[in-house]
């Protein structure tokens, strides 16, 4: 094949992002959409292999055809932790997909999503089929503001909040440190509990133990959890958790497991993502 | 950063592996070695970011960073699954990886290996440090022949055998079918069990499926774990294994486990690296 003529997409590692000097490479039939918003570059890329590839500064943040582990794995394991969740809200994740998965447990009944950029919630519906459904779903409401003015507004509410940001690179840097932890705390529940998207355990090995300090300065419970996210850096992605009662492993809700449609989440899985590779458990943090 | 100039290694998937049209692209800082054997092409590199890659006919065999993993949790599992291991053999696996692993058990005394590439042994010698190490011990025997004639001329002799082979395209196709799988099993003590890499799970699913239902036609046991392979595409790798007696869940030997100088494996991994996504799960074999 003549790579030269062909059309290619490789994110873009030249910014704090490991590995920097291996990327996967996206064979693209078109370009869907490159634009830029106030806040972030969006590009859409048809591909060969892997369907819509969704990135906002040159980072991969899904692709249609591995995104339900992504979201699935950020969505069920709190859901099925928490034994009545009611309020969820989801900070980032404007491309719906954390929302979708959300809506497939009948008891939660009020659904906040606070995504900074509303060009991405705008040209996600466009683009990705299933995000005007999720829009239109009256349990969904959506608040296109900066998180931390969000948080500070809502105290005490909500059962479990998602965090769905992207890299921890540039303004998302601000959204794995203590102050927003610390706003989480106060916008969550008594009993509440939170889970963000950390980054790769193996090559942000050192990254993710210093945020799970930073967790436990906030939450009496954290806990780290892994799913295989192959069109992520390595194929492996961590999420970490926050809780102020409920422990993932411990109070996971066997009896109320059931399979809602899931592709890659079951009750293996949720406690065989909490077994964290001996590399990681032996590193001094 | 100027690509054209820079040297970088991706993976040939112009034949049957999937997916065609992604693929990792390496940045190299210079060719160890370049050369052609009887039975294939052979590529060491130094990256930046992985170590020394080795390639065997344009397809990555080991990264010095990750290869760990795939050796451990290739080794390991069936290690801690039989009672008694003493006669192992490892099939392939000219890079001594898994045999490095199993010198880690002092009670195996014996420890066949049968690669068909004298070449690959030799040239990993001279690159990799730790292999003259591990031929020189005397609980190693290496035989440089075809896996096929090799087991003819073994019956009922080892506990274990790990098939360490190449992605299942030319030659080594064969190492996946129910012949080989026959003669494994012939070669095989009365309780013994092979262990085999068997490509993705997420890639691969239809093929892992049929390679199950081969197994199962020579085994009474048979199942499906993995890991995080970083250096592999979509970095989620399967291996299968086939058992006259032992299963590795229920017969994982917890009493005996302890930490050998593991970075991957743990008693925690043994056991989630069984859960599998619903995706596989419930797909049709």
């Amino acid at each position: 094949m003549d790579r030269m003529k062909d059309q290619w997409f490789a994110e873009d590692h030249t910014g704090a992002i490991e590995p920097k000097y291996t990327h996967t490479h996206w064979k693209i039939k078109r370009t869907l959409f490159t634009g830029q918003s106030p806040f972030q570059k969006l590009d859409f890329f048809e591909s060969y292999d892997h369907g819509i590839l969704f990135a906002l500064d040159g980072l991969i943040m899904t692709s249609e055809r591995d995104e339900f582990i992504y979201h699935e794995m950020l969505t069920h394991v709190p859901l099925f932790t928490h034994p009545g969740p009611k309020k969820v809200l989801v900070i980032g994740g404007g491309d719906c997909g954390a929302l979708r998965e959300i809506l497939k447990h009948p008891a939660v009944d009020n659904i906040h999503l606070c995504e900074i950029d509303k060009m991405v919630v705008e040209k996600c519906e466009e683009i990705f089929p299933y995000v005007k459904e999720v829009l239109n779903n009256p349990r969904i409401e959506a608040f296109y503001e900066d998180g931390f003015d969000f948080l500070k507004r809502n105290t005490n509410i909500y059962d479990i909040i998602l965090v769905d940001s992207t890299d921890p690179v540039g303004e998302a840097l601000k959204l794995f440190g203590v102050p927003f932890l610390g706003l989480c705390h106060q916008a969550l529940a008594a009993d509440g509990m939170m889970v963000m998207q950390c980054g790769s355990p193996f090559y942000q090995t050192q990254f993710i133990k210093d945020l799970q300090s930073d967790m436990m300065s906030v939450f009496p419970l954290s806990q780290i959890y892994t799913a295989s996210v192959h069109s992520y850096p390595g194929g492996y992605w961590g999420f970490i958790t926050g809780s102020k009662k409920y422990d993932p492993l411990n109070d996971f809700q066997a009896d109320k497991y059931e399979d809602l449609n899931f592709m890659y989440y079951n009750d293996k899985i949720h406690k065989a993502a909490f077994a964290l590779p001996s590399y990681f458990v032996k590193q001094d943090s």
